[in-house]
């Protein structure tokens, strides 16, 4: 019997797409953030006031993934930036696919960093690569201190965490360093951000971390 | 060129499955409600509260779906009720068949309604039958009112809706109207419940309807 080596990887149609999508990026000296949450955890918002703050700071465009409405490219658009919608038609993630067609209708050469604002799900977005520079999970305090245990996959593999909403945590039952110790057990290397996409609160700390990495 | 048909539905693995839960709850006369919500609406609190207020008039037991630990469960059996954890080492929602090996270590001659507690996501559980009487879906006021245009398939497919933490809805921009008016488009039908695990707030009329479907 005959044993054949196959030393390449096989790589799936989304990897392929995802390799693309990266190359593209680092060509073009892009940075792309994924977001990636539950439904209701503020990422819009988020966005929204980020490119707020940054304005004339940093040129800021967004590829919005929803399953249904062009809701999100709306409110993104009224904060003033680029933004080109997905919709999924009942999928459950972005595919890299749909992020290399997204990438093509930005005026990318005018921006200086690009978010993906994912489909609101705490579990299938973290394992489809979409080429991005790194991921960002946010998770908001209604949601529960309990959550990085129970869905680890985003948090072990996020650069960076926002806990949203603070602004609710004397009307909700959430202990930040029960949800931080969760979190740094399952990766020593991420940074977490305190924010209120409502009161602004912590975006000073986010937005520098942003202009760190963006090297402006 | 020969045509054939078939006339009989080639039903996948997880139809099968449902198919015999379906049989085996009819056949013992329990109900099953497949509870459906992004991670951290408040599922485990609503049956928690659930529990303890039927205690003596409706006998209850409890699948709890998590990717990971027994947290669920453990809060659950606090409440007084059985309960079986599933874990799904990283699955997105439970299958039919972990349903049906659940079932068998629950006294199911022993309840009066089986909850199923899917795991926290508000896109892939609505679409994997599991046997199931009826699927109820839960929306937590920090979460949005839009929640019910952006993922349509769960509110779409419910017999009914939670709207819990309505205890937050001053400190957060809901409007339960255009909530309700979405999800009515969308299914006419369904029995809307605004309550408030942590207050009680409104669970008269939920345990009043949990008391009617099953007859007590």
């Amino acid at each position: 019997m005959y044993k054949v080596k196959v030393g390449k990887k096989i790589l799936s149609a989304n990897e392929e797409y995802a390799a693309l999508n990266s190359q593209f990026l680092t060509e073009h000296k892009k940075l792309c953030l994924n977001m990636i949450s539950s439904p209701g955890s503020g990422k819009t918002a988020i966005l929204a006031r980020t490119i707020t703050e940054l304005k004339g700071k940093i040129r800021i465009g967004v590829i919005e993934g929803d399953i249904q409405t062009e809701i999100d490219a709306e409110r993104i658009r009224a904060a003033g930036a680029a933004a080109v919608q997905i919709n999924t038609d009942g999928a459950c993630h972005l595919s890299a696919l749909q992020v290399n067609s997204a990438l093509k209708k930005l005026p990318v050469e005018e921006l200086d960093l690009i978010f993906i604002e994912n489909v609101g799900n705490l579990v299938c977005p973290s394992t489809f690569e979409l080429g991005e520079t790194a991921k960002v999970a946010v998770l908001s305090v209604p949601e529960g201190d309990d959550k990085p245990a129970k869905y680890p996959a985003i948090f072990a593999r996020a650069k960076a965490l926002l806990i949203n909403k603070v602004d609710l945590l004397e009307a909700v039952d959430f202990d930040i360093e029960r949800a931080k110790a969760d979190v740094m057990k399952l990766n020593r290397d991420i940074k977490i951000f305190p924010v209120s996409a409502k009161t602004g609160q912590g975006f000073g700390d986010w937005c520098n971390w942003l202009l760190e990495l963006t090297g402006k």
